[in-house]
């Protein structure tokens, strides 16, 4: 897995290169590369390129799609902390984008993520023509109205009235789930899979989505505030439905290790087909992880 | 001609069937629906339509193409009318998109057109990989930061300080001349045109991108408000620097004669290998145009 986690500094200076080389806008590339830089874990890439070495594909083939999707994971926090929707002046122990570069030029760099992350692909003569468009298919399916833009929606209107738990897993399936399916996909459109695994890992990137989430709800009551960059309880305190919430603490814990077990139960049924020990790894960090 | 012109009602519904056919939120689909139904003139798409006549391609060809600029320039109309932007309630004599549903919609909606504008080229199997993934190219490029994005960036910042004629026309040929070249270009990649014939039909574009531009700035002094939609002297108002405020109303007006002259040329170059008479009426209404 050291190849693969190495490859995430590569997925950023990727995205820079891309943004500093086709730009007629200092500010809009200083804006955009602000959040690029102030970005995470890289989690999303990580998923993609451990997914390509267990379908036994070179890594280097992932890195367009890989940008693309950190892209968009990126454009839509900066949407996301914007006044009129979460209001948030820090990310990551960072002041937001608005914060330093004010509401229009946020709106601007965010939209401009979200335009280029498509454009990266596009530019990857390294890829068929096939491949490049399915995988357009395939990221603007996740990232918008059938996955991340429908979960953010319905996640704002759930602020305002009670939401049971079939609702809240409907709301995260598309606002954090669609991105983190979409990594794994597109590994298995760019190593041409058979139909097979495609499912089985798509089975178990939905699960893994599902225990990411419980384990950010967690963490929103029990993380170290100078490790997750944000203050113990903010969820709570907007009045959002969380997993913590609606099962309790210990409720939670449980479900996140309910999830662990099935998502190493696919990988078990996979082990003849493909090298699943990267994507065990992930499982457990996922799960472990403290920020 | 009239094919073409009958074909901008068929972008509309193919908008609307593929936004209506692939969402999970009610609310975004009813506020991205709304400005694309509140839409123009569908300028950008009678401009793909009769380049594909002129280049004796079928215009059934060019709708997924015409339908994902036509969403790019709704998303780009919803964003700059936040009060974050250009603050503006009323948008062709309706209220615009912020103002019906809040600005966090609105800005969720922007970002669906835009995230589903790919995916319509995406989705459609008429074309080959080939040819969709160059639209792709081609439009992410027009729109994006070496595009669109920039413009609109180098056009809040201009209002800030004094600006030339010179960075005006490489205000408006990012802002809006981008994305009235793409349908040309878009229509060139589709008929698989031959360079000489793609390379003079993009100069003709810019060129009419100029002139759209010159008759926008003399009817925002000039237009009747219950045609154009909005208000005498606005630009001015705002401090926006404008053809009319750099050449006066009369040299506005003989800048627009030029540049009609100028495009006609370029198509009397080209009757030989295309069919120009479609293009002809194009700059014609262009010039002509009251709204």
């Amino acid at each position: 897995m050291e190849n693969s986690i190495s490859y995430i500094d590569k997925v950023k200076s990727h995205i820079l290169v891309h943004l500093k080389t086709y730009q007629h806008s200092e500010t809009i590339y200083n804006a955009s590369k602000y959040s690029v830089e102030a970005g995470g874990k890289g989690l999303r890439p990580l998923l993609l390129f451990t997914a390509l070495e267990a379908l036994n594909t070179d890594i280097s083939k992932g890195l367009s799609a890989a940008s693309a999707i950190e892209m968009i994971h990126t454009y839509s926090l900066i949407h996301d902390d914007l006044p009129a929707m979460d209001n948030d002046d820090l990310r990551r122990g960072k002041p937001t984008n608005h914060i330093i570069f004010g509401e229009g030029t946020a709106i601007l760099a965010g939209d401009n993520l979200l335009n280029e992350s498509f454009n990266v692909i596009a530019k990857d003569k390294e890829l068929s023509a096939e491949i490049r468009i399915k995988l357009v298919e395939t990221i603007a399916t996740a990232s918008g109205q059938a996955g991340m833009i429908s979960g953010q929606m319905l996640d704002i209107e759930a602020e305002e009235r009670p939401t049971s738990l079939d609702e809240l897993e409907t709301i995260h399936a598309y606002k954090t789930g669609a991105l983190i399916t979409a990594p794994v996909t597109a590994a298995c459109i760019i190593a041409e899979a058979v139909p097979e695994v495609t499912e089985s890992l798509q089975n178990f990137s939905e699960v893994i989505g599902v225990l990411f989430q419980i384990k950010d709800d967690i963490l929103d009551i029990e993380g170290n505030p100078k490790i997750t960059g944000k203050n113990i309880g903010s969820d709570a305190k907007k009045g959002k439905v969380t997993y913590v919430s609606e099962l309790g603490l210990e409720g939670a814990k449980t479900a996140l290790q309910q999830k662990e077990t099935e998502a190493y139960r696919i990988l078990d049924s996979l082990d003849e087909l493909i090298e699943t020990a990267g994507l065990r790894k992930i499982v457990q960090m996922f799960a472990e992880r403290d920020q």
